[in-house]
């Protein structure tokens, strides 16, 4: 395909214009000054599940809500095998525009054009559907509606869940005709899913600083979340000399360097994003300090080694130091490799919109990551973020490349539908 | 004098096995399992006052409280120039059974044998004096009544200090017959001093390490307090490559480090006590860290060089990670040397208590520190602390260290009293 400087025209019928402008509408529907407002059960998001299923009726699908609040809209295809493409409409409080949202509309215009292509009988099914309640951002649980579809879901554990107010995860879903014990019968959604596909914007500066509108997903990375706690001894600042001192802070100041290291022998992302001390006052030597941990890698092997290492050092540096040091788990998943044959599609789609592409790997999670978990071939798509930024009202993505990345994921399900009918 | 291993026999008729009996009999008096309770202007202070009031009325010593709440006994000599030997009966609650009260009733101790030895009348006039409120622990400034006799002394400010109780200072001074608004009259008490010798603690762990029981004092050391905040860029742990992040926490990191090279450049300390970080949580790189740098030196040239080399490197470290620093000054001190002649005084006074002395300067601020200030020719002694500790209830020194303290400061009365005969 073209890798000349000028974007081929879409295929005929999709208008990658009026997702931007769908996007839009939304946006001045379900936002505020402050913000995108979707979070996932309350009014706004409601409103944006009208807005899109007003849309949808133009469209020849059925639509339904799933057991555990996804909406799926299914436009039946010449084979039951099924290519799925998916996002959220739900935002985090004072969100953006496109986290998720860009997802579902672009999604929706794929569609149309296919349903237009083939006179509403595509060769493949074409399902859309916008995951319930994926940022967790009122119940602190990530990934709702794509972990019960998955099977990655603890009922009795998020029945305990509740809000800022006191309101229970089981009687937010009741307010929107959803039964938390039979979340799980939305595992039926996949039963014929061949593929998933999902675009996102990047939420990171990765794409920004090489200059390219749209990348290929390899995966989503494995973290391993700790907390390292050193402990030295108190002393005062002005009697202790420097060289009895058993500082925790420099053990953990120490560490705080050490992380660049390992990430960059390994190849992956080390985050010290907390550090607390104790007694903590200005005329103490540290006598405990701990530190948050946070390491993620695509590669579990490589993960495994970084977190070693890190443990390592640590160890090192506390004794060094006179100190000593103790671990304690906070979070740990596996890193979840995409489908290579899916990611090769994505990449030559964005090469057939684009003159470059670039391969990476997702930091963040998203629903992609739980229906790969789930056994169904999966390729995410990235497009720029500007600042890397994401969760907060000036998160953005130039207008230009959010038509590209429409365009893109239109040439990605034209590839999966025949990789489909391929396999 | 004697460089042997056998301390000499005291002086005819100094006692200080009787000052350790008087120290383990005020601790019965007035603490508790939790340690030393004689807060300033409390019922356990004033009964500690009145268990040494006991004792000077056997003495022939006249006895005042200043108007400061200082309390004064004074041997009339054939001279009416002055040597004082001060210390303080207060404690931090839950303190030491000695910080303070060694000073005091090793003092009274010296003076039993002086006026022994010249039957009531010895060549210069010989004061103790009991310091009010050394500490600061419930009004949180320090060397209450040090300072009003110095002069150093803001009645406006010290007015509206309250403990948490919301008791007010000037309250506080009521209940012990004192007026805030008449402290500073304690001035007068000054006028004739002629020197000031004070015994101590060392409240640290040089000579513990040095297995020395005793040093002389070089001053107190300058303090610089600063408060440094680093100013980064949030970023998601998962998303931000490392190369690209603007990491707070990285670079308050490294000047973590490096005050270990700058207080061993210069031969002072520097500590960073209290850490912060903003956001402060696991999957976000840190936006700010808020440390606090306590740096101190016995010289004001190199104690300056050490802020100058500090700030220089915090900068230095703020720019090459993308950050930018701002500091904020807490407090400072200027270092208060000591009286070279009294420190000769000390030292050989030392070596004729034990074989081997050591000079050495105090972290922590003392009265001495004020009466130097106020122009009185001043000099301390410091005995061993077990593990460098003090202001908590393990605090402790061997009994048999203390009672070669307190033969110590017994000659080091007679060479100052010397010298001042001599002056």
């Amino acid at each position: 395909m073209s890798g000349g400087e000028v974007a081929p025209a879409p295929r005929t019928g999709l208008n990658p214009a009026r997702t931007v402008a769908e996007l839009k509408e939304l946006r001045r529907l379900t936002g505020d000054e402050q913000g995108a407002q979707r979070v996932a059960f309350t009014d706004p998001w409601l409103r944006a599940r009208a807005f899109l299923k007003e849309r949808l009726a133009e469209l020849p699908v059925e639509v339904h809500q799933d057991p555990a609040g996804n909406l799926w809209a299914t436009l039946k295809g010449e084979s039951g095998r099924e290519l799925l493409i998916g996002g959220h409409l739900d935002s985090v409080p004072n969100g953006g525009w496109l986290d998720g949202a860009l997802n579902v509309l672009a999604g929706l215009e794929v569609m149309r054009r296919v349903s237009a292509q083939y006179a509403g009988r595509p060769p493949v099914t074409l399902r859309l559907v916008d995951w319930a309640d994926e940022e967790g951002a009122r119940f602190g649980r990530s990934l709702y509606g794509s972990s019960a579809a998955s099977g990655h879901f603890d009922v009795a554990e998020m029945s305990k869940l509740t809000d800022r107010d006191g309101v229970s995860l089981p009687d937010a879903l009741a307010g929107v005709g959803v039964r938390l014990e039979d979340a799980q019968q939305a595992r039926q959604e996949l039963k014929n899913a061949a593929a998933y596909l999902e675009l996102h914007i990047e939420q990171g500066p990765v794409l920004e600083g090489l200059g390219l509108p749209l990348g290929a997903v390899l995966g989503t990375v494995g973290v391993e979340r700790h907390v390292l706690t050193f402990h030295g001894q108190a002393a005062h600042s002005g009697s202790t000399p420097m060289n009895v001192r058993r500082d925790a802070f420099l053990a953990a100041a120490r560490l705080g360097q050490e992380i660049y290291a390992i990430a960059e022998r390994h190849g992956g992302v080390c985050t010290i994003g907390s550090v607390k001390t104790w007694p903590g006052i200005v005329t103490s030597v540290v006598e405990r300090c701990e530190i948050t941990l946070d390491q993620r890698h695509l590669d579990a092997g490589k993960l495994a080694a970084m977190w070693q290492d890190a443990q390592e050092a640590a160890g090192r540096f506390a004794q060094e130091g006179g100190c000593t040091v103790e671990v304690g788990r906070l979070w740990n998943i596996e890193p979840i490799p995409f489908d290579p044959d899916l990611i090769g599609a994505a990449e030559a789609a964005i090469l057939e919109t684009v003159p470059t592409s670039h391969r990476l790997p997702s930091g963040p999670l998203h629903d992609a990551a739980e229906v790969a978990r789930a056994g169904v071939p999966t390729v995410m798509l990235f497009v720029q973020s500007l600042r890397g930024i994401s969760h907060n009202r000036i998160e953005d993505t130039l207008e230009e490349h959010l038509e590209l990345s429409v365009v893109a994921l239109d040439r990605l399900t034209d590839r999966a539908m025949a990789w489909i009918q391929g396999g």
